[in-house]
C-alpha cells in the first residue's frame, strides 16, 4: 500500500452546511457539549505505528488520513424538508434489518427527518418498469425489525440503468440515498453520483458496506461478520461430531469467503476442532506429495477423523479458468470447491482403498439469513447513525468505516479500490496453522 | 391395525430372576415403597378409547396390551458379575450420548454394575477384522458428553456378520448387549438373539430406537425428534428470511424423513412461515393443473416469495423406480427430491417467464449432529434407565417404547414390523394444511 | 384418586349443534375424510392400565374417561355472526402469544370467524373503570407474536366483579369468551360461566390452563413447562461453573414450582451437574443429623462444590405459619425460601468454620418471559385450536387438556380441583435420586 | 490525559533474548517470513489522530506509544527448561477456559513448553496453608473447556502474603506466572514482580486483564465482554416482556459496572426497549422535579410500562458514605442499588396513588458464568498467544492490551492506574440518550 494518496481519501460535499444541527433541538443549547460535534479537520491516521510517523515526520509529507464519522454542528439540509431513501442490494447478510432501522430511527430522531422511504429489492426499485412500490419507513415500522434476518426492503442482484434510476430520485424528490450493499452496489452509487452531479443535483449518497465476507479495504470489520462467523462456528461443531461419528469420517464445511478467508479463519479458531482451513489466500494443490489430500490421508490415518473448512473462493487454482462466468452483480462465478473438494476425497480415498466417510455440509443460506447478535447490533446501529451525520451535514459518493475502533467516511471508490485479504505472514494466519496444525504449504514449489 | 395380536407384544425373557434389585442397597430396605417396583402383569392397553374398551367388553377377547417398563424387584444378572457393552450404529441423532450416559449411570448407580463397555463404530466394533478395541465407560468417562451432539463411540452403517459378531459376546464375556440404532440394528439386534437361544447363552440384548424421523411403530416418540426439528424450525425462518429477500424469492428447505414426514409437519408448525410441506404420506405431481408447480406459481404471483419444506422421502413417485438402490444399512436409497424440485422450479419458472430466485436448503448433517434439547435429554436418560431395568431382569430382544406417556417394553419384531406414518386425515396433518394454506391435493385424480 | 366419578367429566354444552363445520368450505366435501370428526361418543380412558381395565370389567362399571377434543361436524355458533374475544391472566408463562396466535388463525381460518377481540390486561380489561380498551386481532396482527414472549394483550392478576364482567360481555356481543390462566383464572371463568347460566346467555367459555409449574391434574403437560425446564436447564448449567469456580463453591438455583417440583426436577434430570433437588412434595429439615445441611455439609467438604435447586414452593415447613399471606391471585404467598436457604447455609458454615462461598441465583423471570421453543409452539397451536373447536360446538365451562397423547375437554372444575404433584415413589422422582445422589429423607422421623 | 508520560507505558524485559524462536522448528527456516516476528521498535500510538500528530510534529516531542505484541525473533526462556504456570482470580468471567486454554496452547505448540501447571482456586493455591494442588496442564487436559464457562482451575478473591507465593515460586522453580485477573490480581502480580526483583530471581509474570465491565485503560476491549452484553441483551429482552406484560409494568434490570457502564449502555443499544440506562458515569437525583422518578412517572403515564437498565455502581451518590465497605479484592462494595430502586420506586408509585407492577432482575452470575461466544473465543485465543510470546521473550511485569486493532504490551502499573469509563460527551452515551429517549440530565443542579 505505498502507493496511496491523501487524495484518494478526501470525501467529497455538496456545499456549504449552513443549518444548525437540530440535536439541539431536543435539549438546551447549553447542556450540549461542543465536544460532540466533529468538525472536518478531524482526521484518523491510516498507519498508527511509531514507525509510520517517524518516517513521515523524516520526510515532511502529511500521513495518510481518514475522515472521522460523527454528527457536524452545522448541516445542508433542512430536516423539515429532506427526503431520505434507503435501498438494500445483493445477496443477504446479517444486520441488513439493523442498519435500515438505525437509518430510521437516527434520520427521525436525531434531524426530525419525517420523510423516510424504502427502495423495494434493491437497485430494481428505482426502475419504474419492475412495479415495486415504495415503502414508507417510520420508528413503528422498524421497531422490532433487528430481531429477524434478511432485509424487509427485499434485495435483487444486477446493475440497473443508471440514468432512470437518476429520473426516479429526480422525480421522487430524494436528497438522501442510503445504499447497503458490496462493491457492485457501491461502485452503481458511485456512478449515480457522477450522474447527480452531471445534472447538478442536489442529492447525496451514502453507503453502508455490506459484505459478509469482511473484505473491504481499510475497515477493521463489516457488519454481519461477526454474526457470520458465530453461526459458522456452530455448524463446524455439528461437523466435528460427523466427522468423529464415522471410522475415518471426513466432514468438509464450505463457508463465505470468495476472495478472502476471514469467516473460515475465524470460524476455526473459535471452535478449534478444525485440521483444514483453505482460503483464497494460499494456494494448494490437491495432488502431490505436498497437496492437500496427502496431508488430509496423514491426518485420518493417524486419528481416523478430519474436518474441513473451506472458504468458497479457495483453491480455485485447480479449475480450469478458460469458462469464466460473472453473476448478474458482476463478480466471478466460482465453480464450487466445496462439492470439488468431496468428489475428489471421495475419489482418492476409494483409489488409496481406504474406506471413509465423506459429509459435506454448506450452510451458507443458513448464516446469511441469520439475525444480528447483540454486538453486530450494535456496530450497525453506529454505522447507520454515522451515515445519517454524514449524509445531513451534505457529504456525498462516501462509506462509513472504522479504523483504529473510531468511525470514519470514506469516498466510494477508495473503498471498492481492492479487496483486504488474509496476510499469511500474519498472526491471524499463524494462529490458524497452530489451531489445525495443517502444513505452512500444501503446494509443490 | 386390525390384525395385532397380543402375542406379537410378549416380550421374552431369559428366565426365572432370583436376585434381589439392588436399589435396596443404597437404602433401608424398609424406605423402599412397594410402588416403585413393576411386575410383569403391569400392562398397558394400545387402545385408550372408550370404544374400543366396550368393543373388548363385548367380543370378551383381551385387549391389545404393552409390558410397562420400570424397576422390578427381582432382578436376573448379578451386578458383581455383570459385563455389559454398548453400540451405537447408523446416522447421526441428537441424544445418542444422553443415552450412552443414562445406560451407564444407570448400570452404575443403580445396579453397581462395574464392567461397562462400548463397541466402538457400530457392528463393525465386535468384529476383530476391523481392529475397533473396546473402550471403557464409567461415570467419569460419560459425566458431559451429554453436552455435546454425536456419539462418542463412533458408529457405523451396515450389516456385519452374526456368528463373528455373536463369537465376539462369547470371547468378551458380555452379559448385556445394548443397542442405539435404527431398524437395521435393531433386525441386527433380533438375529444376534436368535444365535444367542440357538448357542443356549446367557446374554440378553436391548434396543433403544434411534431415528430421527420418529417412525416407530408403538411410539408416541423417538429420541432426538424433538431437538431434530427445533433445529429444523430455526433453519426454516432462516428459509423464509431468504424467500422473502428477493422479488419472487423460493426457499426450499429439505428435511429428514424417509417414509415418514413428521420433523417436516412439527418444522412447519412450529415457524408457521411454510406454505407447502411435502411429505411421503402425501403423494404430489409436480406438473398438471392441480400439481405443485401450479400451486407454487399462484401463490409466487400472489405474495412474491415462497417457501417449501419437503421430507426427504417425499415425491419419490416422480421418479422413474427402475433402478432401486439401497444403502448399506439396506434403507432404500431415495432419489434426492430437494435438488430435483430445486431444478424443476427453475425449470418451471423460466418456461412460464417468470424471474424467481430459487435457493435450496440442506440442513440434514446440523439437525443430526445438534446436541439434544433439555426435553430430550430427560428422555434420552429415562429410556436408557428403563432398558437397564428391563435387561436386568433378563428380558431379552426388546427395545424400550414410550405408550400412553410411560414407558414400555416391546419385542423388536414388534417395533420394526412396519413404521408410524402421519395420518393425513388427522389432525397433524390438517393442522399443517391450515398452517400452511396448501390445497388439500395437489394431484389430478 | 379413588373417588373420581365420571360425571365430574362430563363437560356441559350450550345447545344441539346444527351448523354444519366450515371446514368444508375450504374443500369439497367428498373429499374431506368424515374421520376428521370427532364426535360426543369419543373418549378417552383415564386409566390405561390393563390391570384397571380387567377391574372395571369385573365391576360391571363404566371406567372414568375423558371427552375427546377436535372439530366436531356439527357446529353451534354461526361463524359469519360470532364474536369471540380473549384474555390473559396471571404471570408470564412461555407460549401465551402462540396460544393467542393459535386461537386467533384456528377461528379465522377453519370457521372464517372474523370478530375476534383482544381482551386487554386481563379480567381487568372487562371492567370498564379501569379504561383499558379491547384489541382488534386478525391474523395479521398475530402474524409474528409467536417468536416473541409474554402477551401481547398484557395481564393482571387478582379478582373483578362477576356480574360486571358478565355486564361486559353481554354489552360487547361477545359469544365465546378464551381465558388463559391459571387456577384462580380458571375458577373465575366457571363463576363467569355460571352467571352466563343464571342470565340464559347463549355464550360459551372455553379456557387453556396455564401454569408453569406443569401442575394441572388429568393433564400430561401444560404449555411452557418444556420452555421453561429448558431456560431453567441453562441456569443450572451456569450455577454448576459458578459453584466450582470457588473453593466450597455453593450455588443456589430456586425455580417456579409453587406445590409441585416438576421444573426443578426435570431441570436437574436435564443438567445433571446438580446435588440436591427440593421439592414441595418431599418436606426436609434444615438441621439435625439427617438434614440438609448435614448432607451439603457432606457433599462440600468431600467434592468442595455443591448446587442446590429448590422449588418456590419447597421447606414451607421451615416457616412459621402463623401469617399466610394470599396473593391478589388467592395463592398463598410463600416465604421466599430461596434466600433463606441462602442465608441458613452461610450461618452454617460460619458456624461449622468452614469457608464456603454461596451463590444465590433467581431466575424466575427470566425464564416465565422467554419465547416458546418449537415443542411448546406446536403444543400450544394445538391447544388453542381444539379449543376453538370445542367453543364452536357450544361446549362450555371447559379447558383443553391432554392425556395418553391426545387433546381432551375436561369441565373446569375437574381440572381446578386439585394441584398435579410428584409421586416420590415414582420414577421421576427416583431419577431424581440416582442423579444428584442425595438422601432418600432429609427428615428425621 | 494531558499527563502520560512515555515512561509510563515502557514494558520491563528480563534479560537479553538469546534463544531462537522454536517457532523455526515447526517449518523450514527459510519458509517463514521475517515479517512474523515483531521487534522491541515497533510501538503503536496512543493517539492517532491527525491534530495529534501534528502537534507533536511542532513541539519535537515522541508521542506516546505502546509496544506491539507478537512473537519474538530471539526468545529468553529454554522452552525444554521452562515450567510456567497459571492462575485466575476474582469473579467468573466468560472466557476464563479460553484463555488458559490458550496459553497451554501457545506453550505447548508454539514454544514446545511441556512443563505447564494450573494453580487452583486463585492465589490460595500458591498457599501451602490451603493445600491446593497444582494441576498438569496439557492440550489434552484443555481440549474442550472453551466449550464450558466458569473456570477449571477454580477462583478466589483476596490478597495473599506475597512472600509466600514467590517463595512457592521458587520452590516450584516455576519460570512464567500468567495472571489471569481483575485490579487486585494484576496489583498482586506487580507486588510479586517486585518481590522477585529483590531476590533476583529469573520469573516473569504476564497478566491478562480479566474485566467483565470492559474498564481497562489502553485497551479497546476486556474478554467477556462481547459475550456479557450478549447475554445481557437477551434478559434486557426479557424484562421488557414482563414490563409490557402488565398495566404500568416497570421492569428493572441491574448489571455488571462498578465504575463504568459499558455493558448496561450496550447491552441497551443491542436491544433498544430500553428506557433508562443508569450508569455511574451519570449522576442521577431519585427525586426532585429533574430526578428519575419524576421521569419514569411521566413514561409510565404516556406509555404504561416502562425498562430500567442498572448498572450496579450507578447512584452511589444516593447513599450514604459513611460506611464503605470493601471486599476480599479491596473493592468498595456497593449498595444494591438495584433492589434501592426496586423498593424506591415501589414506595414512589404507592405515594403518587399510581398502581404499578415492579420486577427487579438480577441476572449477574447468569453473565458471568456463560461460555464465551465466538468472537470472545477468538479474542481470548489471541490475549494469550500474545501473553505466551511476550513471556517467552523474557518480558515480564506486563500485561496484554488491544489498541488500534492491535494486540499490545502495557506495564501492569499504566493499566490498573485508573479505570476507562464511558465518555457522557461521546458517541456511546449520546447513542444511548437517543435510542433510550431519556433526559440528557436527572438531576437539579
Amino acid at each position: 500500500m505505498n502507493d496511496l494518496k491523501q487524495e484518494d481519501f478526501e470525501v467529497k460535499k455538496l456545499g456549504k452546511a449552513t443549518l444548525v444541527s437540530p440535536i439541539y433541538k431536543n435539549y438546551a443549547e447549553e447542556e450540549i457539549s461542543n465536544e460532540l460535534f466533529i468538525d472536518e479537520s478531524r482526521k484518523i491516521v491510516y498507519d498508527a505505528s511509531l514507525s509510520s510517523y517517524k518516517n513521515t515526520l523524516e520526510s515532511g509529507a502529511e500521513p495518510i488520513s481518514f475522515l472521522k464519522a460523527g454528527p457536524r454542528k452545522d448541516i445542508y439540509f433542512d430536516p423539515s424538508k429532506t427526503k431520505a431513501a434507503i435501498v438494500t442490494c445483493g445477496g443477504l447478510c446479517p444486520g441488513i434489518n439493523n442498519v435500515i432501522r438505525g437509518l430510521v430511527n437516527g434520520l427521525y430522531y436525531r434531524y426530525k427527518v419525517r420523510n423516510i422511504w424504502g427502495i423495494q429489492y434493491g437497485y430494481q426499485g428505482l426502475i419504474p418498469e419492475y412495479g415495486h412500490e415504495m415503502k414508507k419507513l417510520t420508528p413503528e415500522v422498524v421497531k422490532d425489525i433487528h430481531l429477524f434476518g434478511g432485509t424487509i426492503l427485499g434485495s435483487s442482484r444486477g446493475r440497473q440503468d443508471i440514468s432512470a434510476m437518476v429520473d426516479a430520485l429526480e422525480r421522487e424528490n430524494i436528497n438522501i440515498l442510503f445504499t447497503i450493499g458490496g462493491d457492485g452496489t457501491l461502485s452503481g452509487n458511485h456512478v449515480i453520483n457522477e450522474e447527480i452531479e452531471r445534472r447538478g443535483l442536489k442529492i447525496v449518497t451514502a453507503g453502508i458496506p455490506k459484505t459478509i465476507d469482511n473484505d473491504v479495504n481499510f475497515m477493521t470489520k463489516t457488519f454481519g461478520f461477526d454474526t457470520a462467523f458465530t453461526t459458522a462456528a456452530a455448524v463446524v461443531r455439528d461437523a466435528h461430531n460427523e466427522a468423529t461419528g464415522a471410522y475415518n469420517g471426513v466432514a468438509i464445511v464450505k463457508l463465505m469467503g470468495r476472495d478472502s478467508g476471514f469467516i473460515a479463519a475465524n470460524a476455526a479458531l473459535a471452535m478449534p476442532d478444525v485440521n483444514f482451513v483453505l482460503v483464497p489466500e494460499n494456494e494448494f494443490d490437491l495432488h502431490g506429495e505436498k497437496g492437500f489430500l496427502a496431508a488430509l490421508k496423514e491426518r485420518v490415518l493417524d486419528r481416523h477423523h478430519a474436518l474441513v473448512v473451506v472458504a468458497e473462493g479457495a483453491g480455485q487454482n485447480l479449475f480450469d479458468h478458460e469458462d469464466v462466468k460473472k453473476d448478474k452483480s458482476g463478480n466471478i462465478k466460482h465453480k464450487d470447491i466445496g462439492v470439488h473438494l468431496k468428489d475428489e476425497i471421495n475419489k482418492f480415498f476409494k483409489s488409496e482403498d481406504i474406506e471413509a466417510t465423506v459429509k459435506y455440509i454448506d450452510p451458507s443460506y443458513i448464516i446469511r439469513s441469520e439475525v444480528a447478535i447483540p454486538a453486530d447490533s450494535v456496530f450497525c446501529n453506529d454505522l447507520a447513525l454515522n451515515a445519517v451525520h454524514g449524509a445531513m451535514a451534505g457529504l456525498t459518493d462516501f462509506v462509513v468505516g472504522r479504523w483504529h475502533n473510531q468511525f470514519t467516511y470514506l469516498p466510494i471508490p477508495a473503498a471498492t479500490a481492492s479487496r483486504k485479504k488474509i496476510d499469511v505472514n500474519g498472526p491471524l494466519w499463524w494462529a490458524v496453522l497452530e489451531t489445525t496444525g495443517q502444513p505452512l504449504k500444501m503446494k509443490d514449489e
